[in-house]
């Protein structure tokens, strides 16, 4: 079976993988499309730290426990697929019907992750293994690689349901890379006004208008804190969907007095903050990640039925041999935003 | 008048300071005592660095605004006084009456924080000017020495309830000072249970137990986050009520999922995190500073009542000479947590 594995940090196309056996309660599927997530970028580039940072969480379950960089390592959680077969004893939709599901597979050992693991088999592979009672058919006739948009999406209904904003209450989405899209359109979908969404890049910035931001920032021009006064009024609640060491203290800083401060970007990497810029101006800072069950299936369901397009976001299509280049190429915020891998 | 003013750094008594003039809405009163705070002790220290600090946090009113390290700085915000003259048209309580109040003064130029200020008298000082609307008559016969814990104490109720912790969910208190106690003792009024306090010093662990700790422990013997495994269960809510650089990581590494800190320890220095702790068990941080005028008056009832029992928090007593040792005495947390200067 074709897949692309993470092998010493770059994706390597692989044709002899044996080909998946569905155990009972699970369903051997054929991969439609899987989107490429900035964290596997991540994780191809700094995943001894990622792993390393986990087992300092004394424990905590992690995503990346058990996993060994120095084999093959099967990542790709954004999937949507065609059913092949159920495994023994399983009741599953029919072959054929289009499924897309959250990312994690039950096992007769267990859940596991379908993130980064060196035998749980991800979305950047022509077959994988999904759970049958996590399917969720994909509804309204909805193109499957739009369907696979659904675990990126949800990462955003859940960071805006976390801050529990409502409307009367604006927001600021800093950075609009898919985290900061997917916030926005949550945000768009619950009525917020006004959002004010910032980033360098003028491609990202049209997309998060195309999604609901009311106004743009470029931050090189004006300050998205001195933007947010021209058009909000009170304390907003303010996405960090960066993810890079700096900008949590630069919220902190320019935030206004009893902001709340939701992180969604990822950063991985140790950052810097003036605790005193918090406490001064009492700054609640809410961290937030992944999203449960509910918020995955009704974003699947606000896709299929046009609450949200997610058609804008996708820039590229890739095929398995190609996904080393993708990573490459996704670096480049003007040319892309999500590229999907299609087996 | 006699004051102990800071100059370059240290506490230096002057004799030679006018007498204050109240003007119409001010009341002048005699200090019957006055707490020495943590952050004053900051602030001799690290004052260049706090005024920075605000400057950077565009557009925000701070209490440094306008504080001149060149010239002496008058502090002390923890204070009870009695009264000896109302100003020109100004009701207030009878010369004689004991009184404390929250440090602000009000004046023809609009707000003056009582805290740091090359003008504005603070409590290490013979008498100063206070604002006769904000006057709350120390009630019950409580002794004046004891009201001046009401400001100290009421950072910790405004930590407690800005937590929104109900009984039924339990709290860790990393950090058993002054601010550390307050809490302590807040948690204890609301029937909150199990409180378990951490800090290196005995004496400290026991004043803790004193105002309501369950559960001491020794960091060193003992890491704080098993202590409360122990004793515990759920996600507690955290008080950070040390401040200095390190000890919000090590919450952030070492907290349940879920769990909701609270930092009322101010850290006036920059500070490492590892954002991917808290965004993996999706943490709360809320920063927190001072109290409001409701919560000063509640815990200042709440003292006279004997709800809280200040009496074991005061180590020591000093005049306007001596501000300057007992500043270097603090920093020893076996002998002390709270000196009162009586002028």
């Amino acid at each position: 079976m074709r897949a692309s594995v993470l092998r010493n940090g770059a994706m390597v196309y692989r044709d002899d993988l044996p080909e998946p056996v569905p155990g009972a309660g699970q369903v051997l599927v054929k991969v439609s499309a899987c989107g490429i997530c900035g964290s596997d970028l991540h994780f191809a580039k700094h995943g001894a730290q990622a792993i390393e940072l986990s087992k300092q969480m004394a424990g905590m379950p992690s995503l990346t426990d058990g996993v060994d960089l120095a084999a093959d390592v099967f990542m790709g959680h954004e999937f949507a697929a065609e059913v092949i077969e159920a495994g023994p004893d399983t009741q599953a939709p029919a072959p054929g019907t289009a499924v897309t599901s959250i990312p994690i597979l039950l096992s007769a050992k267990g859940l596991k992750p379908i993130v980064y693991s060196n035998s749980t088999l991800g979305g950047y592979a022509e077959h994988m293994l999904l759970s049958a009672p996590l399917l969720l058919p994909i509804p309204n006739g909805l193109d499957p690689r739009l369907a696979a948009l659904t675990e990126p999406m949800a990462v955003g209904l859940h960071a805006v349901n976390k801050s529990a904003i409502q409307p009367g209450t604006g927001a600021i989405v800093i950075g609009c890379g898919p985290v900061g899209i997917a916030v926005i359109a949550a945000l768009h979908n619950l009525g917020i006004e006004p959002i004010v969404a910032a980033d360098y890049s003028p491609a990202r910035r049209d997309l998060a208008r195309r999604m609901g931001a009311h106004q743009v920032v470029d931050p090189k021009i004006e300050p998205t804190f001195e933007a947010w006064s021209r058009v909000g009024t009170g304390a907003p609640v303010i996405f960090e969907a960066v993810g890079v060491p700096g900008i949590l203290n630069e919220v902190l800083r320019d935030a206004p007095h009893s902001a709340r401060v939701v992180v969604v970007g990822v950063c991985m990497e140790p950052d810097a903050i003036t605790p005193y810029f918090g406490i001064a101006k009492e700054v609640a800072v809410q961290f937030v990640l992944a999203y449960d069950p509910a918020e995955f299936s009704e974003t699947l369901r606000r896709i299929a039925h046009g609450e949200i397009d997610v058609a804008p976001l996708v820039t590229g299509e890739v095929g398995l041999e190609d996904v080393g280049s993708a990573f490459a190429d996704l670096g480049d915020p003007e040319r892309h935003c999500k590229i999907l891998v299609v087996p």
